[in-house]
């Protein structure tokens, strides 16, 4: 049965942390929004079948099995997708990682929504520029120092045991999106984290990524994502 | 060996989430920093040793393991204090469910800090009410309409399978912080949530939960943790 990957189309969002790992895994998956629309997606999420309705996409079906949060896509994949180690307690330290990146993914999110999604960016600007500063400054450098020490204490150049695992492809595509979303930012900030740009670079080099990254599948950065590019954003 | 939580004394927090379960079964623990204080929990978080150092508060250690974030937490104490369901896919369940606690405990703490932990309320309180606004009248009713649809698609009474899990626990916390914090809107919202009501209601009515809330082990409330009672984020 082919993966089948729910969710919103039109952005990369939090869907892309499941998409790159079918794709570095060469993992035969439907992308199944951008196929079809979104009208499955919703009755995954609502309708009086399903026993397990998730809160918010991204969601991953698998023959019967239905699984929604990223974090816990990836958990379930791994093994399977073999983008995790054999050891069970690894594997709980890999989806740890794995959370944490998800609680910053939702700080990086919140730069440009600081009052919610209800409003849209430009109705809360004024909030957007003091918690930007605040994720420049603050955030930001303490989520780096720790994945930066993480791979420091590892020692294989990745996150976790001896091999790329998921959580890699997850560090590349916080690279990825926050040198989109603040360009001077990551410029000036990565020289201190040559571990983390070791990584993103190891992954950027994967032949199936390379690939990917041209294709059409690949859908680029833009305003209304996650990583979005306001400039006032990095120079408040 | 004892089970051991770190994490912030003073509060309850995300910590609670833990003691629940502890207390919830009877199961002997140590609230380490209430006792010695934080040395040992930063040591945790950063020392040349560690080789898995969370991020952030709780952590718990169970001999020589040592896991962080209180979903992860709660999945790996789950089975071994029979606290979920022994279905290995019902167990992925009953995660989702939690992470999507997380979410939602994250934004319930944004509501007074969506400028971020740098300052305090005061400081950002022009943002914070503006944020409680979309809070109360969006966010609010869209997670406890999910957990009242999953109860109600379950058919037991509770969230999943035919007993009481860990996320039975943490709902009854959500209902109980959130009192707290807004009053006025969760009495007025709760008559539309029947199923969550009787979920708090019986884990309440546990003797061991009875016990435990009339203990010193419990931490009240207060305007240092995630839920926080100020009168003017009702009202705005």
């Amino acid at each position: 049965m082919t993966y089948e990957l729910f969710y919103w189309p039109g952005i990369p969002g939090r869907g892309e942390f499941v998409r790159l790992a079918f794709e570095a895994t060469g993992t035969a998956y439907r992308d199944v929004c951008r196929e079809e629309g979104t009208g499955e997606m919703f009755r995954l999420m609502d309708a009086a079948g399903i026993n397990t309705p998730s809160f918010a996409p991204p969601i991953l079906r698998d023959g019967d099995v239905i699984v929604g949060q990223a974090a816990l896509i990836l958990h379930f994949l791994g093994p399977r997708l073999g983008l995790v180690p054999e050891n069970e307690m690894l594997r709980f330290w890999t989806h740890q990682i794995q959370l944490t990146i998800v609680d910053f993914v939702a700080e990086i999110h919140d730069t440009h929504h600081p009052v919610g999604g209800d409003f849209y960016y430009e109705e809360q600007k004024r909030e957007a520029l003091r918690r930007a500063g605040t994720f420049r400054n603050s955030r930001l450098p303490k989520f780096f120092g720790w994945f930066e020490s993480i791979i420091k204490r590892n020692a294989s150049g990745w996150l976790v045991g001896d091999e790329m695992s998921y959580v890699d492809l997850s560090l590349f595509l916080l690279v990825e999106g926050l040198t989109y979303g603040f360009p001077k930012t990551v410029a000036k900030a990565m020289p201190d984290y040559p571990l983390i740009a070791s990584v993103h670079d190891m992954v950027a080099a994967l032949p199936r990524i390379a690939t990917y990254l041209k294709s059409t599948r690949r859908q680029a950065f833009n305003e209304d994502g996650i990583f979005r590019f306001y400039p006032e954003l990095e120079d408040a």
